[in-house]
């Protein structure tokens, strides 16, 4: 079966080349911009490809919305079958796409866009078939995975830690989509879809890895604690959705402390499978490659969907969660958060607080870091 | 789809049950000894399932080759699919049971027969359709892996550790397939099956626990080290396969540390992937069933097959890797083994090999156990 590559990237090129060892499936043409057709298998026009019969399948592997909605919208329209690694794409746009997909009797599957090689959307969408999903979530970006660890292991500055990441080529150039959480948390929007067939798109809490400084490193690991970013998801007994990201601090001996450089952990606890946990390569050419050429095969075997062509959008509730959280503030600010106990030095406060609801705690660093406060909090994980 | 289950035990029971809540599928028959069969649902006789023409599938769930080897048959030649949890009779008749699958054109999967829960032998059946797999392996037996946790957190005796296991329903009365290593290195010949399209059924290298004593962990942990119950097994570049279990020494903070108590940890490398592990309960009513019901869901998609209908029997070859051992002995027979250095203490030898390979150290410890003497070893992981 012939399968077309829309993108020529990293990724693209190992989707390429592990499609010409492939079982059952063979590369098609690959789209580029124009100007980059440098060979007769490249084509600058997605009609070269919804137009010819002879491709089976699309691998979209470009990034971004636009022009990727455009084009994995027209191939399924055309009956072609989408796999794509895309996750801003299926965060955007994936209910309409899957909707797409059945009307035009094709499937379209996105487990690349979750945790790379990490089998974890696959898996998801196949326990839930017998199995309910009580809660998902874990260390879904590699990028600020691998600056924890060079801050924690290596005790580089956040400043020094970004810049080997970035010459390493595992952070971009703006480096934003990771540091800030927001690539992580789309990953967890995409498993609540296929966990719970609802799409989470608002009320989300969002708080990742810019505000943490060698110094809370260094009082973190004095305590003990090893310092990860995390994604949470779930469903409450009354059917409401949460789904949030940010740092947790972990005591020596969790999984997630062995959880090193730029790989990714994730997991999900079912009803009756109890915990699974999956660790690998969440990024990478040929990790994810290998992710896209395991959708293909899935669907040859006929597999269809991820999400169901029904998928909702919902808020997310996220005053459901309750934790401990570890806060470093300025000392005169030490009042303002219901706490056990604070270390006072220097001017700062380091504090344990009272249990409190996620979005209690991500309100209050929205609110203090709006009069100018810096703020840095992690929940203490168990 | 019915789906008729051959046994009404732990597992049994929990199939039964998650089969009342799956979406697609419902729990027809039991098959039970005679006398027990006080329901409506409850039958004695193999016949009045593979008779059946209501029953799509048959999920067995007895434990053991006889009769399970007859009745599995029987239900494939009459059309039925089969689903298994039963590693003693993949591992001894894999090969003719999805021979037989393959003729009357129905499914043998048996994911459930290798580490419960966690799903290791779906996901390496589906990444050998587009990666090639370098190496699997892991901690494929909780209850050996509880043991050992309690030695080491909670500084048992091996005869306190068994019984606690035992108390608790992980360990049999007759522990010895567990502690033996034989449980888990079935499991490894199931993965290799699997991943390369071959069983391997002899030059198998098995060591297990039972030579572990509450000394040597003392000694292990002084020295840094978490010592796990490990099999491995693997493809080298000139095709010839290697499988073994034995005791495996890891530094701490590597993730094997990290699953504790009855816990497995299964992992394989892909040439494009790298390396996915997966983590989770390998045993129990409802971690068991819920690997049964994915099996089930998995036909429902168009699986087949797990191993491929022409998988051949082969001889493993474990000479090919190789390890430093820590091995302890009499003190008159530290000479006995090529080592860098050796802690002699009340006539004890405590000493770290040379590097050897895998069935010259077994084969070390077989001669000098001939001999009435007491070895343990264990390989020095990394």
């Amino acid at each position: 079966m012939k399968v077309a590559v829309l993108g020529f990237g990293t990724v693209g090129f190992g989707v390429y080349e592990m499609l010409k060892n492939a079982g059952g499936l063979e590369p098609g043409s690959v789209l580029v911009r124009p100007g980059k057709n440098d060979a007769d298998y490249k084509v600058t026009s997605i009609s070269q490809i919804t137009e010819d019969p002879d491709i089976w399948a699309v691998a979209e592997v470009m990034g971004g919305t636009d022009p990727a909605y455009e084009y994995v919208s027209a191939a399924l329209c055309a009956g072609k079958h989408v796999v794509t690694s895309n996750k801003a794409l299926v965060a955007a746009y994936g209910p309409e796409l899957e909707k797409l997909a059945a009307e035009n009797d094709v499937a379209f599957l996105f487990s690349a866009a979750c945790g790379g090689a990490v089998p974890f959307l696959h898996n998801i969408a196949l326990a839930v078939e017998s199995d309910r999903i009580l809660s998902l979530g874990g260390i879904l970006n590699g990028t600020t995975n691998y600056m924890l660890d060079a801050m924690q292991s290596r005790f580089m500055t956040y400043a020094d830690a970004l810049a080997d990441a970035q010459a390493l080529g595992y952070a971009e150039a703006d480096p934003t989509a990771d540091v800030s959480g927001m690539d992580a948390l789309r990953k967890i929007m995409l498993a609540c879809a296929v966990a719970y067939n609802m799409l989470p798109d608002s009320g989300l809490c969002c708080e990742g890895i810019e505000s943490i400084t060698a110094e809370d490193v260094n009082h973190i690991q004095a305590k003990g604690y090893t310092c990860r970013l995390v994604t949470s998801g779930g469903l409450s007994a009354d059917g409401r959705l949460y789904a949030y990201i940010e740092p947790v601090l972990f005591p020596a001996n969790a999984p997630e402390c062995s959880v090193l450089k730029n790989f990714n952990m994730a997991k999900y606890t079912g009803e009756n499978s109890g915990q699974i946990v999956f660790m690998g390569q969440g990024a990478g050419r040929w990790p994810t490659a290998s992710a896209v050429l395991r959708d293909l095969n899935d669907i040859l075997h006929g597999k269809r969907f991820m999400m169901q062509p029904d998928c909702k959008r919902v808020a997310a509730d996220n005053s459901l969660c309750e934790h401990k959280y570890y806060v470093r503030l300025s000392e005169e600010l030490a009042d303002s958060i219901p706490s056990d106990r604070a270390d006072v030095y220097d001017g700062t406060a380091r504090l344990i607080t009272k249990p409190m609801s996620v979005k209690t705690m991500h309100d209050i660093a929205k609110e203090l870091r709006k009069g100018g406060n810096k703020v840095f909090f992690a929940a203490i994980g168990e």
